[in-house]
């Protein structure tokens, strides 16, 4: 007998200082209503990546507070966390319009916890003078999140010019050998850049979570 | 006609903050004699990595100032920076005897950047115990580094456990299906840890840079 | 000339004393009905795994005796085996909502052959706690079958910390690099826990299988 | 600073009822050496694998009671456990000559935990016969290894013709789209016979364990 | 300017003696229909495979003699080529129900070429005895070809035990491991059994095409 | 906050004299008629490809100019550049109907740059007839542009025969080892015939850019 | 207790017309001598495959019948079956120098069987004229092995040229991505001519004895 | 019977323009020598790619005239084609010192056939200021070739910045994901670099047949 059928981990927020995200791909309408439900009566934000439009309306039918993020994909339910003022700015670079999506969730992840964000799109290695014209930007982000599918060399690029902490998130938008992201993933991998840092292709969610770990630690310490 | 073999990346110092690491394994000992020449006429301290004993003492007879780090596999010929007192720890975190070359790559690699380091030696999940009793040493790092082999579980184990940074290492050490560390590097991307990022195969050298970035990027500020 | 379209195995049972499953998925309604036939016309209990909702439906409407096991998307007609007082339990742990299914189809295999058991849902590797809590619960089954998606690691933490055979079922959830499953597959036979077994992908059926010869060797003996 | 290379997991032993198995392969003859010194020290039976002649003459010239089974290519130090008289039999089928190694490191595994075991050799697929005429043998098993390089389907035709537990090893030995062993695992995995499990590529040590399991679970109650 | 979307190869008939096969899986409605004419209008038999119910029937209304073989899921225009009495007979293995589409491919593309055929419906290896009961008709049998998925190691045991040409068509059907027959593939060509020959996957059209090769060759001496 | 989501890199024509291609694939209806805008208000030739029929006539409707080119599934709108009449011309050969759609991208891709091209359908290696009846066609091209899918050996006959620069194009059609395209990449990236060139699976557009390079490089020396 | 470590399947002589072939790679001097001392006693044709020179040289000095054949790097013991006059021949392609071996090993297999055969060599797809002036004595072949590495398109343009049984052989020799053959073999089972097979990487025992199968079926009818 | 055991193709260099090269890598000594005797005899340029310092000197010894080019690891026997003073340059790029090989037998490939080349050393994207201070020499060439291993980011910056053709030619060196230069490779086919085109990895001979092809044809017309 199975007598709940999702245990959430309502602890991870004290322990690890971040909401857990719901994966709600896989996951039936049912499901996720039951997962809210159990959130929303632990007083607690709820946070559910890559929802399709369709589940989220109906989703939003039975709670009316949710919000749908369709840039992001994403349903929350509750209030985000207050902005640290003092705390420093991620940027998010994304390498064309077709990965909107991912970058999207990145910012919408760490806005939740309080982090401010800025997005930069189109930043490409085919047309560097986009990349170099934003050096700026770049320098003064106290991490940077860069998002590219295809080949994946924007991370590399940009990990030779700055030294801030750059965290690739490789995106599985592509065709032929770039199919599924797994290029971009290994380019990043493989960079010639030191000190870069990969996640899973399209989790968006995971990168912003590695920038709170960065950011967060520098503000406890 | 080429001029000259080896242009080396001599601003990278003050771009990156990093000294650029010489590849060796694949270099042959006439290659890296030239570029530690370079170096020294540069008046910069020079860090060769995946240099086999054979070669290392090849290269000591003509650099007598030159160090061989045995564990590391790792040689140095110049000074390493001071270590600057109000900065973080990184503590590495290796999972058997077969990880340490990797684990002394990473902790050399800081340590010459004038990082605070420490290694904690036969820390995996098979035997839990070993990573609870050293949870007070991890959760006073500014950064954790994580080498694992095999299924390479550690640093997703690690990772629900401390909210720091949690860079994870896949080790090239295994045999069948871990053979190469594909897996472990999989195993690593796939985590249902938040915010786990992760450096290429054997990378010692590329995780210390991380660490590195995240700590400089702190101080910066 | 085909005489007949499916001549099935109907002496596995004395043979091997295992129900044959019937493969559900690639079949259509007509070739299920068909089988469905053959083994109620034999008097044995037909068991088809993974019926969508909608095969479900039409076969219930023609075999009215047909029973449909939602959350393990499978089928039976017949009786099932009676509890075997004496014989021990097999738990069934699953990491996520997304790998109920299989863990279903792993429990509904066992309960058809008579075989007592138990799921624990949600128990995951970035919560130890989780399944720290439950060490009672493992230590009393005879055998453990642990699903998990993802990177994995559930079967290698379980099998450092009981001395039962564990029996591990990669769950195909996932996104990127542990899309299909492969990534668990692999972190699963490269473990560095003595003695853990694997089965395919998805195959709640098979390792409920590989748990029904222990247990029935045992009682055998 | 790394105050002792190698903490063994010398708990493992009252915890899981295992030797812990040295894996030997990537391991220099010093570090073995510290490791059986650990061992010896602690009163405990050491077990290292996949170590070649030269490695283990060495070694043997230190320890004066270690004991090379070159076959297994393994090397013990210490006195292994009493055969217990009633527990069951394991036996182990090798496809051919190649298998030997892998089929005599679980037996040598195996006998080091006190257990019974048989080895059967070149029983293959492609002669049928040979297997058809060891049924008696098979069947009077408590659990059967079964090692195969190449397509690896002895596992599969074994599983279809006893009841017993059938742990399968996939071994390395081949050429061309069998090299390495991954078709012999995929195939294992794939089979169409239920209930076989299977462990790493070449894990004879890995097979032996999850038979031990099975038989102590089984005399534990 | 392109004159003519497909200009066919008409004269395949005369240099090698089979009928060119269209694959009309990718190929639209139209593109199937313009074909067709062409054959038509060159007195050829024409030979689709791969054609959808859907596509077949919009055909079939505008081809009035063309004939939808559903269980092959082919179309053919055109008269079959008369049965050679004294030519001997292909015997086609299938493993499974959801093998049987590729089984009735080959059957159905051999006997447009006026070769005599039989197939063997579930005869797989977990099951020995269905295979072993059926050696008279196997032995009896110029060429066999022996379709399977999951595993493959149908073609294996079946070349051990007898001498004539076995060609092994693996199956794309199965899941995990065995999804997109690879495995089965591999397997087969892995295979232990001498003198094994494979074709790609589901290609049962080219394994029919190899057995006319092999009985034409004989007859024409 | 995200000013505008498309900043396109209008530039690429007088840096490079290439049209930029938006793929169309995963894009949604509203993010390719916002970039048509965009190139419409810069006064520039838009070019999408990978449209779907539906997307095409939802486009159509609001931009009146647009052009549909049904075969290449692209859409552009804006003026052609004029035919240099001086300038060569590219052949481009296509294996079969199935690779049509690739072929024409390429055709249309040159002459949207004012590009002479010719299509030879039906070209492929089993019917070796069809392309040695072309050479004169082939030794009169300035490039040869060569589209295949299944086993790719289209190029590598080519390349044999004449001494133009010769592009390979793999085409994703086929199944079994074939589907992809990733064979027909690799064979022809493993090619016997000296200075072959290839481009990305189904890159139509790609290998029209590497022949506008060649052509034009030579007419601006 | 191993009673015995070789027990060789000497009736596949009988069962199967075959010879059969041991793979001397990764059986030390010991086990091949021991192999060969019990075809000896039973008084049959040893026939060992991949033996280097320096084993071959050391078991000559024990075994004095014995005969080295260096391209084919094989050795036998005992005398070679008579040739059947009536039989057809076989004829074996082999694209270069670097398949000398495979094509060797082939020709071996089967005069060691009594069968007549002829080896054509370098003959490529690059240089189509080779091909096509030795038409005649490929169309007098009863069956064709044709060897080729790289692309492996060679057996492909035979197959559309002739009408007899064609067996292709993938060689592991090339580089990039054509190293071990894979590419190669994945080439010809993609292939567009039909009925064309194929055997394992570098598999030419295994070509030879599905000639053996081919022809001696017709001679037994 | 093999009458001779290489027909070389000394027709190529007629009908294509181009000197075959010999790859020497798997060849023995005494394949080459006999091999370089037949150019010798037929007056041909003899051109072996991949030769060994070892090979080397035993050939020399034999051939007094032969030249052994050691970065490029080739040699050569009779006199080089004349330079074409008209004709326009090759500009070979390489990433670093381990790319050396790659780029030399491009550009001595290159050489022998008459054309002009410069090698650009230590070019990568990791530090781009070194690429933007060369782009004057890069707008000059006819053509330019990139050798790039790791991520193979190089060829992709390069297309978008100049419009001449650029070759990528992926390197093997590298570790972990970036062995043997399959990541270089696939980023190189998925750049969002448009025009591009690659060729195998390491194969520095294809990319300047495929650069002699391009400036071959311009002069021709």
């Amino acid at each position: 007998m199975i007598s709940k059928e999702a245990r959430l981990d309502l602890d991870r927020l004290s322990r690890l200082g971040m909401v857990e995200a719901i994966w709600g791909e896989h996951k039936t309408f049912e499901q996720i209503a039951e997962i809210l439900k159990s959130f929303s009566e632990a007083g607690q934000l709820a946070f559910v990546t890559r929802v399709s439009v369709d589940k989220a309306e109906k989703l939003m039918q039975i709670f009316e507070q949710a919000e749908y993020h369709s840039k992001a994909k994403c349903l929350t339910l509750g209030r985000p966390f207050e902005v640290h003022p003092t705390e420093g700015k991620v940027v998010i670079l994304s390498g064309g319009t077709s990965d909107l999506a991912v970058a999207s969730e990145a910012e919408l992840s760490l806005r939740l916890h309080g982090i401010k964000t800025e997005i930069l799109l189109d930043i490409g290695v085919a047309g560097l003078h986009r990349l170099l014209n934003n050096l700026d930007k770049l320098t003064s982000a106290e991490v940077v999140i860069a998002c590219a599918g295809m080949e994946g060399a924007l991370p590399t690029v940009l990990g030779g010019l700055i030294p801030q902490p750059v965290i690739g998130v490789p995106v599985s938008v592509g065709y032929g050998v770039s199919a599924g992201g797994i290029t971009a993933l290994k380019g990043m991998l493989a960079s010639c850049s030191p000190g870069l840092t990969v996640v899973n292709i399209d989790n968006g969610y995971g990168a912003a979570m590695a920038a709170l770990r960065i950011i967060r630690s520098r503000s406890n310490k």
